[in-house]
């Protein structure tokens, strides 16, 4: 059982959609605590929308890095907790490891973060004792998460896999003088995110050198790109490469989600002038 | 003071319905913090519905078990917070710690554990040197935990009382073919959990061996008991033995509780058939 | 690096208006675990209302006193991230530091811990090596927070600057037989918070001796003054002190905000008799 050596120890990290109501990432944090007392824990978030896989998996993706080496990711947004979808562990070239199910809830993170391998959650020996059909936060990963932190090895847990289920978010796509997405997410401030990322958008912009670049969500009027959310007048939209490293919808001091009425799923645009 | 040996500690877990705006829970992690430096703290959660005493009873009795011996557990849901209900400190026959009002709150959970015996915390030199009436969780109840994590004696705290104020959360009863009962929480996801526990459902069904059951929530179609949320069709609703290891109504994918127009109080039962 | 130590060091206290469905919190965490493995990080709150500098001052000052000393709060309500307004940390002479935007947001609680010198957080050295224009949470005060907790000194962080930005709360004034204020905040529970501190309530109080006071909120019939939310009978309205060390008025069992329809900027008054 580690002691003092805990103290300078690499957290375990819970991303869920859980929410802040019940009591059941209290008991996950119990089941940690009782297998690896000491354990660091960290909350990413509780808030994922209800069984958006996709939400959580955007966030896990932007989130890793920002860890330290030999962080274990647990992650659970589980609408086939109890059916044919395997819990798994992944090991990743970037020293981090993610737990979780198997439904491409990790595949944008362990991709980014360069996957190693992968195992099935199936040794008996690293799951609680009764394993439930509708909490495997608790019975399976929770439990794998912490014999993890304790040091026991990947390969212990469970036989290999090939590889992971990928993950369903869409890629933005040209079309003429535009560049065309999708909102993926709509964060606690309204800032509408889309799958419009830097690199993409680059590619794009060096097509149409010299000319004026701007964006469209929806049917809206033109949308200018700024640097800082404060740059834009008070209510004024604004595009802009947020905190995602995503193109994003802001509105300064308020809900661009409201001002708009878009959400996940929305339409929006880069737009090359003439 | 410790210093080392902390990092093994069993954690100091709260349980309240101060919610996740306000800075309450932040001012007794302060003050726990200030008395027992190191002390692990684990948020159960602080999302029980205000002043909904039964529902913390309920998640307090359904958390317990999952965390190590030694955990002590702060319990605040407190409506009659600076009146004369008392406040309290429980020792247990599994080695777990309950601190909280003698408002039902605690009494689920300390039968389920063993009641050893309880304190009233009154001792001055425990609490905190003003004492408000509006928030005994920071000046009372935080102070109680972490003294005890320190490894204060309960008897240090105050004088020993009889016995704790018991719950009010209803047991199910049987009406010939039926066995009746009440949602007692919608959680989360929207999954509505009644008071119907395993062990009274089975001894309702070894009554009518060879019938088919089936549940009715309010005046629903019948609605099938299966093993896993991911057992029913898309939208399709279901009773289960979830985590809560009661009888819940959940529908594949979306909100049971909106599904149905159902909420705390409503009726359900299990019906034999003939 | 810090290793057994760390185990009763201060923590790093976090305030924001990041609210709990993103992950930006776990990402300030996940820098904080990376410069300062094992400092223990504790959550004030991320439920402040989006973008309201107000109610993160209030809570901040309402909060830094539960702490220890050596304790380092991060607050972070930023409306004006990437603009000119600066990144600063504070040191104070009651032994805690804070650090945050230079926007008002700090500035009741320095005054109140006692401000003994501020720095802007400018060196390269101490913050991310990227710094975004939209999220210095994560890019310069998280990393800040943390170096900060390894025990680098305040100097070393960047310039010092003349004073701090101050905040925009009003405050409450006299008016013939009335003390009049606003109601600065709504709490999770619909208490209705003033900006009446009882050092202001006893100087108006000591002007009408032996006459009743009562309390009004908008055009309310007069209000009690009592000591404990559950005197008032169920329902009824009551003034008290309440855990903020402000005048509030709450309803018992019910939001006393949804019962008058009140909410924050609503005029408030403690009138005296004739």
């Amino acid at each position: 059982m580690p002691t003092q050596a805990v103290s300078g120890r690499a957290p375990i990290a819970i991303l869920t959609d859980f929410g802040y109501r019940d009591h059941y990432v209290g008991v996950i944090k119990g089941v940690i605590a009782s297998i690896a007392p000491g354990a660091p824990i960290v909350d990413i978030t509780h808030g994922i929308p209800p069984q958006s896989i996709a939400a959580g998996a955007l966030m896990l993706k932007q989130s890793w890095r920002y860890f330290p080496r030999g962080t274990i990711f647990m992650a659970v947004v589980d609408p086939g907790v109890g059916t044919k979808r395997l819990p798994i562990a992944v090991e990743t070239r970037s020293g981090v490891l993610l737990v979780g199910p198997d439904n491409g809830l990790l595949a944008p993170a362990a991709e980014d973060a360069g996957l190693r391998r992968a195992v099935e959650l199936r040794s008996p020996r690293y799951r609680l004792k009764e394993v439930s059909a509708t909490f495997h936060g608790r019975d399976i990963f929770a439990p794998a998460a912490a014999w993890l932190w304790r040091g026991v090895r990947l390969d212990a847990l469970g036989p290999a896999i090939e590889g992971i289920e990928p993950s369903e978010i869409a890629e933005p796509a040209r079309r003429g003088r535009e560049l065309r997405g999708a909102i993926v997410y709509v964060d606690h401030f309204g800032n509408l995110v889309s799958n419009i990322d830097r690199r993409t958008f680059a590619a794009f912009a060096a097509s149409f050198p010299g000319k004026r670049l701007w964006v469209r969500l929806k049917h809206s009027a033109p949308i200018e790109l700024m640097n800082a959310y404060g740059d834009a007048a008070r209510g004024t939209p604004l595009a802009i490469f947020g905190s995602f490293e995503l193109l994003e919808i802001a509105a300064r001091d308020t809900s661009a989600a409201k001002r708009f009425g878009a959400r996940q799923g929305s339409a929006i645009a880069v737009c090359a002038g003439r």
